[in-house]
């Protein structure tokens, strides 16, 4: 951050001085014209807005927005990386980067990586890309001039040794990065999946299964941990034995709930750590005559939008994208100000959302198993 | 698009002649230290980094990306104006935008109107804000030097009148307008809503409700057109009471279909113009204490993802929104390369999805009824 306030500091001459008026001189227009056709704000008649057009060409004018960020050494642009558009939580964080960063008079440039296809949920696989999104990167700091870099992961994964340090700030959203250089915000795990687990405690559960995520990655451990918190301070024991693992797709929830059907003594309630395995379970509960929640409560994470049409509506666990979109672009704009707090990584809280999918512990048999 | 092609051709010198040779000089490293910084493609010592940054900049070095675009008069950049990030198609059609680019080696810039919170489905209203959409049009255009635009409407409307004339190729992606200067791209209504309808014909429905969206819409009055010209070649007549208007929201589904519920005889299916009242009809017809598809079938419009995750899975209309951002931006392309075809208004095809929501009629008293 000290390389960038030394860059900002200096004073540089605009590399272009042909003036507005030069151009209407050149166009035989007025500058009140010359302005319409740059800003767009006036129809102009086509035969005049060409000969201004053409002038600008000419003359090399830069005009005011260009030679306003030379002058000032700012185009009041913040780079937006996102690793693929269509990766769920990712619109989200933009409109918050987006809503954020206008209060400000700024404004964003997109570059989409478009990982989605190339990497689907194999993100280990993440460093094959680096040479193209430290590219990207390029691309937005020396083509597009921009004041700051926003990174918006579509996985709360671990990206350091990615990116290449810059002159810029440099702030990650949704993933995070042990990079000192770097500011990251992103969510909470831990503290959350233990709340979800109390949750179920306070309605009689004991016996809670668990289907995780790809179990190697971030969030299925910070998850994990925050659940093993949640029992161990209760007092209570996890059964291992109700703990499968899945990869975050329907398909997995649905199989993992196939093997849980089949112990002994079945769960009351299974923790799904994402909404797409949950709907995978309960379809497995549906399907096996038994009744969410009467038999067996659910929870799901991430609230995607179809939660709320599954029967009955899903309970889960709300990831504050905007609000992470919204505080990336505040730490970057902070960091151009050189008002950076310094805290380099920022979590946000999330919230569990009590729907219909969870219930109280009712049957006898049930209860009496309760330590 | 003819003022487009005398600016190209005309040879401006480029308003930097710094090489990178000098640069190099100035910082006292080799071409390749300064190449690999600019680029971000090695990690270079920070302190020699710093040479060459506070190089370029002391020397007023345009670094080859944007040399490179000065020289050839092209930015390979094509600025993606989206109304709204968080409106459902605009993702997708983002996705397919970036992928053909791609291929052509060029890149997106994209700016965010957040149109959604401030208008969410008074589309009418867009014109007021007919100022905003144009001011950000002109910073891609002279902030930002894109070679081209796309518009990415968030609903099918017409929206002439709004965009002012640009010397640059300018295509709209899901909305269209009758200006002939742009080119739009967007999606099949009425052909693929008269199938849906046969589709029903086929199961042997004849008592056929409609839910539509907000009626005096352009696309309401599309897949109107063509659910009426089912009817009509079918010889069938439309029950106009079973034409209900919703406001494409899901309660409005649910209220439409209470009231279909209370006609003296119940249709036997419902087409429902958007996935959203789709899933509203399907609840009431289920609270109501009747079965789909066994005594009414839904079809719905869209594709959202939820609508797999209905019991049952839901039949409806896949609106190809890639291939939308794709031919987008082939047309944009075309343009800029002067192989413009010419046509400037195209539909892409869309696509009936069975999935269990419809069903042939079985019950004999309503076998009766057919014509």
């Amino acid at each position: 951050m000290i390389a960038m306030k030394k860059i900002t500091d200096k004073i540089v001459k605009p590399s272009s001085s042909v003036t507005i008026k030069e151009v209407a001189k050149l166009a035989g227009v007025s500058t009140a014209t010359v302005s319409y056709v740059i800003n767009n704000t006036k129809n102009v008649a086509p035969e005049k807005r060409q000969r201004v057009l053409d002038a600008i060409e000419q003359s090399g004018y830069t005009p005011n927005l260009v030679a306003k960020s030379l002058r000032v050494k700012k185009t009041n642009t913040i780079g937006v990386l996102v690793e693929d558009i269509m990766g769920y939580p990712v619109p989200a964080i933009i409109n918050g980067i987006s809503e954020r960063v206008e209060k400000s008079d700024y404004r964003i440039l997109l570059n989409d990586l478009r990982m989605l296809e190339s990497l689907f949920n194999q993100y280990d696989q993440i460093m094959q890309q680096k040479n193209k999104i430290n590219e990207a990167i390029s691309l937005l700091l020396f083509g597009a001039r921009v004041d700051a870099i926003i990174y918006v992961g579509m996985f709360d994964r671990n990206i350091t040794g990615i990116l290449n340090e810059i002159n810029k700030p440099l702030v990650i959203a949704y993933s995070t990065s042990d990079d000192k250089n770097f500011h990251s915000v992103t969510y909470d795990n831990e503290n959350i999946s233990a709340e979800a687990v109390r949750h179920l405690f306070d309605l009689g559960h004991r016996r809670i299964a668990v289907i995780t995520g790809l179990a190697h990655t971030s969030p299925a451990r910070m998850r994990m941990r925050g659940i093993q918190r949640a029992f161990s301070e209760a007092g209570i024991v996890l059964d291992s034995a109700l703990v499968k693992n899945g990869d975050w797709e329907y398909a997995s929830g649905y199989s993992c709930m196939i093997e849980l059907l089949s112990e002994d003594t079945l769960p009351t309630a299974v923790f799904a750590m994402n909404d797409l395995m949950a709907v995978g379970a309960m379809d497995a509960i549906g399907n096996a005559g038994l009744r969410v929640p009467e038999d067996i409560s659910v929870i799901g994470f991430d609230n995607r939008e179809f939660a709320v049409y599954l029967h009955p509506k899903l309970t889960t666990i709300e990831i504050d994208l905007k609000g992470i979109g919204q505080l990336a672009a505040e730490t970057a704009l902070n960091t151009i100000l050189g008002v950076d707090k310094g805290e380099s990584s920022l979590i946000i809280p999330s919230r569990l959302i009590q729907r219909k999918t969870t219930a109280r512990v009712v049957t006898a048999v049930k209860e009496s198993a309760l330590p």
